[in-house]
């Protein structure tokens, strides 16, 4: 089965970004985790878009902060799907700058954005994407929802 | 081969979710187009949210102005991966409306969302996902790749 | 006499939404109270808005937060008027989502808007609307802002 | 039966405020229309708040833009339910000036706060609310959500 | 001597607004304090917006929070300055409703508004406008501004 | 008697600042204006703040743009109380700049801002500043303020 | 003399690019203009950023819109200080995604940013960096910042 | 050798502004640090401006926060680069005031603007400038960014 790629700008990422490697291993989905930063190797980031298509990754998680370029420049080089997670990292504006840095790519270059340190969605995303074309996988997310349900149900009787 | 589901809440988002049905179109992708209402048909939308899956959609995508809330709600129902566009339609506050509502989702159900009016975006996205299981459709963004580039190095050429 | 309705996306929800039952007790008027989730529980949230009319309940308050879905996707199924409140849970972006998808809905589907958290006076609006057909609800708003005068009054005094 | 008192904070406001008098037309509710200005004719206004709810008057719509203070300074005097519409006018950066100074009213005195310029929803509010204890104009209000749902199925039907 | 008169919404913003008294009173010019609230004290507002230029008050200080009121009620009423203090109150976004609201008004109702929090700001631009007219305070502000330049030259020298 | 001095950054100003020239006009009050730019005539500007109170000014109105250093420069100089109007102009983005780089003065160094391209209300707060200590332009001020609600009396009138 | 490189996104960026362009020539400064796009020739700005700084060019410009990735990336590779102009491109929003992903750079790579389209001052930066080596250019800056004072001068005394 | 200046406005500024400071001794350039508030000493302000660059000064960097005017205020009158760091002081708005009264600068006058609270960066900046004609700081530079290479790649050998 083809893996996930969970990548990230800088270590302090990690707590943020560990979420989307939790929710894919709940799924059964192998990850292939490293640190790569736009920034401070740009070369290795060239390198790891261009190759990671040809070694079973087929969705590519990417997460940043402040002026985040590592998703879209990410996406600008593979051709697979890029999803991109803005992390409120500390030297943010509240969160806007990861945001609009990560969603506002131009013409011909997509990043699937989740919402600001929504690394949880994102693996859910990469497991859908996975789902689309692997009926096992699409079962799992049918599980997966039917589970959000019965907790909110329950949550919902606590109540009364 | 599996197709790709076009919803937009109102005729009036067309002129901008044209551009999705057309980039799509051009890497030879069928779409089904609809419009699916959620504050006005939400029950039309929720029988298309249980049921895309069922009837070879692969990724729908989605687009809604305002408080924007077709997305995610299709998002909520479907297994499938929902790349969301926001809107920047007449009622929006210059589109933060239509990011927020369509970014921000809670934990466990993602919309992938693309740039403000980024229907063209989606499109390639939507054909990404595709791509990540089918060899052809990839090697259809290799070259789309390659054609971005050569544009911009005939655009230097222009310049110089 | 009628009910008021009181609906939050979430459990955590419930310290916040907590300040519009208890105020809508002081005025003597019955709550029902449930948590309905829009992403996790969407059939459960279309029964509730189906029905809510036909069982004694005059106005539904709905809190939620991020892109708070809810009240308006209650509000595109009920007859009654909606409350909404947004709130400004842990994933929100300082609050801004969790208003923009609750206000900027499209023309047809009204949500009556109040401040961020603002549950309090989500519970004193559901009197007023309940009092505008009332004479003795309508007496105790009365007392309720003649209280609220007395109160900054004695302040006044305090401070002098 | 109970009318709806519409007023404004300046005739500039009416071509926005308009919507809210025909959808309340439509729906055979009597309006008392008004230009009522909190910084230009404040003790017009205090008389104004004071007294509706003794003319047969059961919801207050409130439209004003910038600075607006029309909506929170009746809705602090009257014991009705007070619609406030965000105005965006010419003075005005972007509507958030008139959106957040009516929105946002401390405890203890709410304004039902609508879209930005989304005058229409306020009539269709006051209407919903005069349904809550009206069962004619509640099956009018079901009758429009069908009527919403119908002219969406038959937009989807130009489509294909 | 003419007075400056201070009033705010609330007692929660005294600590906030201290800050003007403080510092008028190392002028040597006297205050008058009072809570006046715009939307639970309206009638006294009006009384006190009234009849304050007849009792030796030439300048108003306001401060509130919010969808902060207070300045601008009383700015559409008196014929003396009035400067308006936002405050961040702890229902404020982040300030920025409360600086919409007080400074945004309409043209004829000027406020003249200070930065957030900027109680002690409002107490300087008061001695400034008595001082437009008596050389005695004139010469205080010049005396307060020589000091100020003392504290950072001495500031500088700490430094080095 | 005093005069009130009207100085703004760039001829570009002009249109807005007009206005302020004109209300003052209208209350017989006479007005001394120039161009003084903080960022191309810094040494002039100097001068200018620190002569004003010496030949007969007794408020200044300095409107600017962008990052407008203009009105605070001055204030950090001149006794005189500063009145600020923010010019929305061609490089400034939607006036925010314009605004919070007027408005957000540090502790010490008031500037009395006013909304944006307010430069009618700047005039009128000027005329109310003198009016403080002058019985005739009060009283001119409380003709101003009766003739604004006679206007919006009058189109209360056309309007039914 | 050294140079200075002029680089943009795309080809509709050049009217905006062109002001640092003309700057700079009537400094005397030579230009190398060349479109290079971080998300379409993400090898070609690679190899840019690499070699610059190898063929006398001293300071690099780099203009782009939306997710505006180009100056960062630059940096992250070149010795060289290099200027970022946030361009207000069509599919930005308001500027405020070119700005932020321009201006918040992490920590290690800085990028000179300066106004939303202020090619002209991105220009007069770059022969300032070369001034501060080089006399003739700095005496230039002398010429042009006195230039800029006299036609104030003249434009004060042209409206009086 | 040249010098870089490093200026703040208050004292409250230095734990900031003390990482350029750092930064620069790093890579042995001398810094000379001082007080100067725009607001507060205005005229040692425009002697410091007036005559850094006679005194082997080559950059200068000011940081300041609010209505920060400091950085623009230099450089009107040097004729050196200015590098600006917006502070994010405890009476900024979450730091948009900073930003804005920095960045946005008319036509003539530049600062190069780094991200909130960035004087690290604006240290790197400096040195960047002086690289630009000194080969030996070049190198420096060079060998810095070849160092926070080797940080990332050892991060992310300690990940796996």
């Amino acid at each position: 089965m083809k893996k996930v790629g969970v990548i990230m700008g800088s270590k302090s990422d990690l707590p943020v970004m560990q979420e989307a490697i939790e929710i894919l291993k709940s799924f059964g989905i192998t990850t292939e985790v490293d640190i790569v930063s736009a920034h401070r190797t740009p070369e290795k980031m060239i390198d790891y878009a261009k190759n990671a298509h040809k070694r079973d990754i087929a969705v590519i998680i990417a997460g940043a902060g402040g002026a985040a370029h590592l998703p879209g420049m990410v996406a600008s080089i593979t051709p697979l799907p890029v999803i991109g997670v803005p992390v409120k990292s500390s030297n943010s504006i509240d969160g806007w700058d990861s945001i609009l840095s990560i969603l506002q790519m131009p013409g011909g270059v997509p990043v699937a954005t989740v919402a600001l340190n929504g690394a949880k969605n994102a693996g859910i995303l990469a497991a859908q994407i996975l789902g689309s074309s692997d009926q096992e996988i699409l079962n799992k997310i049918l599980d997966y929802k039917a589970d959000l349900k019965l907790k909110v149900e329950q949550s919902a009787k606590d109540l009364n």
